[in-house]
């Protein structure tokens, strides 16, 4: 006997979970519509000029590539290299192919363009619990918006989303590239080596303050540059947005996230926590300035995050524009809400009938219950019990052709 | 200016078209589910041991396969070939991974298990009108049934979804591999070159039967079995189904077709024009039993298509399973229903604020319109020209927060 599962990290979905994926697509997607942002659609092949020149980070590591076809693969060349067996990618995330959507339509789309897409995405990442190597992402991004007001409609959205989903107790946790930048300048660093340190920063919620001065010290840093920058981490994290003005971050920017917090906070009545938080680094090379991650009671990682990424496009486009962005941990989200999936209402009906009943009559019977269920046509099995056992997986209820004609009642499943 | 479009065969889709497309996928689904058929979900990456051993037919020599990563490539080994450095395949079909998906799970499934898959295959095909690289389709299958039962269950939930989708007058042409066989048979040829013939007869459309006995000639058989042939395929196309007993056609063949065709017909109240058809043969290697084409008028091609395919479940499994299946060609439906696209309702609405104006009020305005729309906040521009030139792609109704404040009527965009 063989082995049929799916490849690693890939995943088949029986009906109950195909099912409940696809309504959580479409609650998203119906939400996300309903406030003003437009489906969008890229294809997952990709041209590797394209996903290789992006700042995709440490996901282009992990891009599947596709081999060449026909006469086109010359493998008798000699000093053979990849870059001459490989033909196109498959996307690693949504964002870069936006970016090259919106160079490429951006004079029939308008500005600001909200956009929206649903859809797979592949990594070849090492198979673990929660990182699958094809999974959905939900983004919805704002290009053409370089105001607060951007962050503020996009966070709003996401929050509202997350609520229709039935989250509460929501976490949102905000930051801006350009604070980090100017405590780390102020710690006496030089630009060269802020994306060094706020690797190690990004891993604060795990190892802890003590922990980034290890790791900064491992890295041969100067310990009084070290120990100035913990000051200045412990010192914010102490009393907030307050002092960051003393470590020369900009006041715009400051202003910025504090009316970002302040209207996401009476927008929602205060259920959720909003705050700013110095840990929040994220690591994809694109962003540029607001990062936010949403936290969920009872999941441990983000269940959704993003941030602005305003130099993409230009690279792009040749132009400029604001661009910023969220994504729903698809997969995430599906794995929390799964106590719903039990109590997920299956409409499901069964239509038994045999050989000898009018087909005819059968069908007619069939539509008339459509009106109510969806009507599965069975002939009724020669083993019931074996029947029965398996079928509750797709339906919730089971009547025969002539007990229905009989005016008898629907039997539930249990 | 570098050139932004996706490769060649792939498309992005523009707000318009990926709300059209995403209507139109939603709209096959529930007509699917309402007919009581399960949704699943497989991969789309998936093992080459796999893929390369089932019975894809030309769909293999199509197949996007992708290299091996890290240490696992070695492209120094003296005499390389493919097999040395390819991983996965993209799929190039739904069917061959549902026959995998019902090997791994059929235990608990019910029997017969009523699939619908609607997601992306791949193929690279030479790139042209109506032939995509990575297109959608939107299968049902009902795996575990042998009874003409099964056709009769199917053709009629596709012709339904037809209906819904707008479709009349459809033609719905069937056939089946066993009658062809007993023809050919009839003609004197042996087993051996039934697929070839087959190939040649699935050319009668374009090339009629003339066409058909020239090309038989070309490929070198006997003058007397090809004339015999040709006569046998004139007799019954003129003369129908009742010459195939004639011809040595199995008499249950003939009354299982005669089934299906008359109880469509009662089913549709002869609204469609479905009959019995020599000339369908459908090409993939893997169809054993009926075969079936859905015309619609103004598209050449097909509009769906599908067959009995009882032996892949076997093949995989171990356990012969009578298996059908039916594709709605996705691509051509929603080219063929673009002229809905323009009539197709927009609901959506802009809502002009400006940074004058109390953003949390804003947001209650917003939350009053999306009762009734889906709405966008947009910082009044000031370049309103430009605005309105482009703003039509995406909403079809404007208004501003102070306006509406006022009581003033939503202006409609043409």
């Amino acid at each position: 006997m063989k082995n049929f599962n799916p490849i690693r990290g890939t995943y088949d979905y029986m009906p109950y979970m195909a099912r409940f994926r696809e309504q959580v697509r479409q609650t998203i997607l119906k939400s996300y519509e309903n406030n003003g942002y437009n489906l969008i659609s890229t294809p997952i092949l990709e041209s590797l000029d394209f996903l290789g020149n992006s700042d995709g980070g440490d996901n282009l590591k992990l891009m599947y590539k596709t081999i060449k076809r026909g006469d086109k693969l010359d493998l008798t060349k000699e000093n053979l290299t990849e870059q001459d067996i490989v033909a196109e990618g498959l996307r690693y995330d949504l964002t870069v192919p936006l970016a090259r959507f919106y160079a490429n339509n951006r004079d029939n789309l308008p500005n600001p363009f909200k956009a929206i897409q649903i859809d797979n995405v592949f990594r070849a990442e090492r198979p673990q619990k929660g990182r699958n190597r094809q999974f959905m992402q939900c983004d919805i991004d704002i290009l053409g918006d370089s105001t607060i007001h951007a962050e503020l409609d996009l966070l709003k959205t996401c929050i509202d989303t997350y609520e229709i989903l039935g989250f509460c107790n929501l976490t949102v946790r905000i930051n801006h590239k350009e604070i980090l930048n100017s405590l780390i300048a102020c710690a006496e660093f030089n630009e060269a080596e802020f994306s060094t340190i706020c690797v190690t920063l990004d891993k604060i919620d795990k190892i802890g303050v003590t922990g980034v001065m290890m790791e900064l010290i491992d890295k041969n840093f100067e310990p009084n540059k070290i120990n100035k920058l913990v000051d200045i981490i412990t010192d914010v994290q102490a009393n907030g947005m307050s002092v960051l003005t003393k470590y020369n971050v900009d006041e715009n920017i400051v202003s910025d996230i504090e009316f970002l917090i302040k209207s996401l906070d009476q927008l929602t009545a205060n259920k959720h926590n909003i705050q700013f938080d110095i840990s929040i680094v994220r690591g994809q090379g694109y962003y540029t300035g607001t990062v936010y991650e949403i936290y969920a009671d009872g999941f441990a990682g983000a269940i959704g995050g993003g941030g602005r990424y305003d130099k993409m496009i230009g690279k792009f486009s040749g132009v400029d524009a604001g661009a910023i962005g969220f994504s729903i941990g698809f997969e995430g989200v599906v794995m929390l809400m799964s106590e719903k999936l039990k109590e997920s209402n299956n409409n499901n009906l069964i239509l038994l009938y045999t050989d000898a009943d009018d087909i005819i009559d059968v069908f007619n019977a069939k539509k008339e219950l459509m009106r109510d269920y969806n009507v599965s046509l069975y002939l009724r099995p020669k083993n019931m019990k074996n029947f029965y056992d398996r079928i509750e997986t797709v339906a919730s209820r089971v009547i025969s052709y002539q007990d229905y004609r009989a005016g008898k009642e629907i039997k539930l499943l249990k």
